[in-house]
């Protein structure tokens, strides 16, 4: 059997009853380790299961799934998936092969951020798509991210922009000459995220949002030190929320009276909430 | 400290490490019992907790939310939520009485049904907003749901639709006379929620979605006994996936081939759902 077992958000102990048994007993234990991160690191999550846990990268994972699923027609293999299993980025290749192979699978769902977000008190059904945001290069500044944004403003709703992290990451250089040497990991702030909003609508000027929308940073959702700042997209740009991992949630203008009681608190600037909220968003 | 602890969708194994440790160590117990529900009764909660647990129906949250609050200030409660504590329904309004009070509030967040239906096999991202179903009446038969979902389908994204569960309701006769007298629990299912919403798009007209268009409906999401069935609306109108709880999906033109390969293996019929795909969905 191959388990599918999220974590959840932020450290070892969000691992939900059932998901530990199934790791505690488990003949295999991978980690996958690239679509997002726990708040702790592999040797906590190793000496909390009391069991080894092999890190599956990205070539592991989409090149050598062959690997994690050996034996697993008679023995027990557990993936570990940071949030939910089927969260920010599916899984679904992983489970296609082992259907192929006949191994059953059996997913043990956890806290995602996508629902998780709701914590900053806007509701989730006011949400529309999830969108993406990649860190910017000098020939790479993808847009796509803005029409996707465009659909769901021009129904009102809220948007939950995941933003990037990169990890295990060869510069161009190192790639080019094939030597399997790792940039430090970079994550992605709500600072950045803000700044690279404004300046695809500065660039496409289709006023999809404006300096003045609002939007909430949200830092290490689901833990202890979570941590919520609402402004303007321009007082975002220059925020700092601390450590990863960071999310943003543009503002839609269906957003309600009971939605601001709610996120007013987390205000950066009651006045210019206030002001942006009067322009936008009462209705 | 209040602390808002997501229980999961299925038993009672499937709270967090830390959501367990503070159940067992706070002063009282509250379970919120009207939104959802999980697949195994008080009891069992009980009797794995080691705790009494306070059942809080709706009139006790919205009606005595200070009962819940009493002493929070210095003692530890723990006020238990189905799924998610910001998932299908928030709980926004007891937050804002605890911080009235100054209460300090922290989450557990776990699954959601908003995430864990992306054990479809659909991709989280191409979601649109959520919908909820009501039971229809003879004198109530809402359809503002078919106005979100024309929102979703005319930008081409699937669209998650949550279905009424009743409890604790009191029959017309009973309420107008004051009797606390309660029905017993009533849950929607798959076909009952497909058969609404064609009866609505045939009294409607607007061509959001036809007898023939593709949907998922699940059963008992999360848990072992997890069903799926892929089929067109009529199709689903008469299926039987057992037990609650129940939700369904309707699909999105933007689905693309990552997706068909694996909701494919869900097909009540093969036939009519390669018909549909390629009617409406293949790009």
């Amino acid at each position: 059997m191959l388990y599918l077992v999220g974590l959840g958000l932020a450290d070892e102990t969000d691992i939900t009853v059932k998901g530990l048994e199934i790791v505690k007993k488990a003949e295999r234990v991978y980690l996958e380790a690239y679509t997002s991160i726990l708040l702790v690191d592999k040797e906590k999550l190793e000496s909390f299961y009391g069991r080894d846990v092999i890190i599956a990268d990205r070539e592991t994972v989409e090149g050598g799934s062959d690997d994690i699923l050996e034996n697993a027609q008679e023995k027990d293999i557990a993936f570990l998936v940071v949030g939910d299993p089927f969260g920010a980025t599916t899984h679904t290749d992983l489970v296609l092969r082992a259907r192929e192979l006949s191994i059953p699978v059996q997913t043990i769902p956890n806290a995602s951020i996508l629902s998780a977000i709701g914590s900053t008190g806007l509701q989730l059904y006011n949400f529309g798509q999830t969108v993406s945001m990649v860190f910017f290069t000098e020939n790479w500044r993808p847009s796509s991210f803005y029409d996707r944004i465009k659909e769901n403003t021009s129904i009102g709703l809220h948007t939950l922009v995941l933003v990037d992290i990169k990890v295990k990451e060869q510069s161009y250089e190192d790639m080019a000459r094939g030597r399997k040497v790792y940039q430090p990991p970079r994550y992605m702030t709500v600072s950045q995220c803000a700044s690279q909003m404004l300046e695809v609508e500065d660039s496409r000027k289709e006023q999809v949002y404006a300096e003045d929308s609002l939007a909430i940073g949200a830092a290490r959702v689901g833990s202890k030190d979570q941590k919520m700042a609402c402004g303007t997209l321009e007082e975002l740009s220059t925020i700092d929320l601390g450590p990863p991992l960071h999310s943003l949630v543009l503002l839609g203008k269906r957003a309600h009276d009971l939605e601001r009681d709610y996120i007013r608190a987390f205000a950066v600037n009651q006045q210019s909430f206030d002001a942006s909220w009067a322009k936008y968003y009462s209705s």
